[in-house]
């Protein structure tokens, strides 16, 4: 596995493996690797002939009182799984490499970034969808891999790539778990033991949302309903929202009619977890 | 020369020519062609293999009371001219190529966007930036040529180049000049043969104050002060703006010390004309 900072050597190193008519894909990550980024790792090296993976913490998409210092930089390790796991290149750019002085571009998917979280977390989106505009200018991949367990952002940038005609496959792979349904992310190393064992809630709520899907429910009111009576059992659960959306407007529905997303966020003591499920026909 | 109207087909194009190892020059316009935009693609036809011309009146930057609807659309002469120029490829979209149901997306250069031009006419550069991005997208040529008439515009294109890292040089074109000093531009064919007289003051007022620059003067109010005091001989000219502001920042400035632009709006009956004068070390 080859490494690279700056943007003119992950373009050459692109540039070689083009001449070859190799393809290209391309995982951009904030690193804190856990089983959702390899597994995203895994399908881009069986799908493609080269794989780069971006590590960058993103200042642009924390806000003021965010976990940006705090957020777990453990390199060695991520280098040691993406080498294993037959990375060709990680790109670790420097914060001047994607916001030099005077830098002042933003890009934003409007309409789409302001509920769910981005209502939450204002600006957050514009700094997820500006600094992965970036990446993909520099990268130039044939196929862009992102996570489920990030539905909003993935709609968002899905919806950039296709206004922007930025010529790239967008790919998402399934949200990994833990053995008790949590979602894997970065974030849950932050947990307390006691903290670790209710997070299981917001896994354990959409289940049960799904069984009822399955069961033919389609009343919107009734499976956030669920939701909540699950999370009931677990006090250190503290909702912050649980909505039922249009997965293509992410605006609420009453009804499930076509295909649609149930996103969850809650905090648990410290810790802000999302999690999601979609259903229903594409 | 060949025509595409899709954005696969132009991708077709260039992808063809880049097996090749040809270079590629890209000069996006709005029609009605004039010698300024014919001296942009002499420049792009002299320097590169290939030139491709994109002829696209783009609705997201007028405002709701501009020319959107009466721009002028001389189709044929257009085509022939670019004929006569040796142009590869002209590129003319339909509006759902660039703008189909659903699409959001806006890049915005922050900070650069809101005075001059951006403050007489709220929006137009998100319009301008947005399109442009999509165009480079489309296109992805080597050189982008674009025009000294319209320069905060250069500079907002050249500050989105740089910071979403879109791997094209940018060029800048001088301002072509009618016999009398007037600068080319579409909109000229607005005025009525009184204005059009009139329509000098503006390169006038400029020539004044560069004179005075190249004999030292380095006061900005009166710069300013020359090019309003040549207006008045000219009572059909009404300023929207007169400012002089550093060339990378395009804030005003007091004093004459780095590089500047002189920047002049003005109407004329119905009709708004720009012009500017860039000045000193780079």
């Amino acid at each position: 596995m080859s490494e690279a900072r700056g943007v003119a050597a992950v373009r050459r190193a692109v540039a070689a493996w083009r001449r070859r008519r190799e393809t290209v894909a391309f995982v951009p990550t904030m690193g804190a690797l856990h089983d959702g980024h390899m597994s995203l790792v895994r399908r881009a090296r069986a799908a493609s002939d080269r794989v780069v993976v971006s590590i960058f913490v993103n200042p642009l998409q924390f806000g003021p009182g965010e976990d940006y210092r705090r957020y777990p930089r453990p390199a060695a390790k991520d280098r040691a799984l993406l080498r294993a796991a037959r990375v060709d290149l990680l790109w670790r750019p420097g914060t001047a490499d994607l916001y030099p002085p005077g830098e002042r571009t933003r890009v934003r998917v409007e309409g789409l970034d302001t509920m769910l979280e981005g209502a939450s977390r204002p600006g957050h989106f514009t700094g997820v969808t500006t600094v992965v505009a970036k990446l993909l200018d520099a990268v130039a991949p044939d196929v862009l891999w992102l996570g489920q367990k990030d539905a909003q952002q993935a709609r968002l940038i899905e919806q950039m790539v296709k206004d922007l005609l930025i010529p790239v496959r967008v790919r998402r792979a399934p949200t990994a778990r833990e053995p008790d349904g949590l979602a894997c992310s970065s974030r849950n190393t932050y947990l307390k033991p006691r903290e670790r064992t209710q997070a299981a809630a917001l896994a354990r709520g959409l289940a049960r949302a799904r069984a009822a899907l399955e069961r033919g429910e389609r009343d919107a009111a009734r499976l956030r309903q669920l939701v909540r009576r699950t999370w009931r059992g677990f006090p250190l659960v503290r909702e912050d929202y649980v909505a039922l959306v249009d997965a293509g407007t992410l605006q609420p529905v009453r009804t499930v009619r076509g295909r649609v997303l149930l996103v969850v966020a809650a905090r648990i003591g410290g810790t802000r977890l999302i999690d999601n499920l979609e259903w229903g026909p594409r």
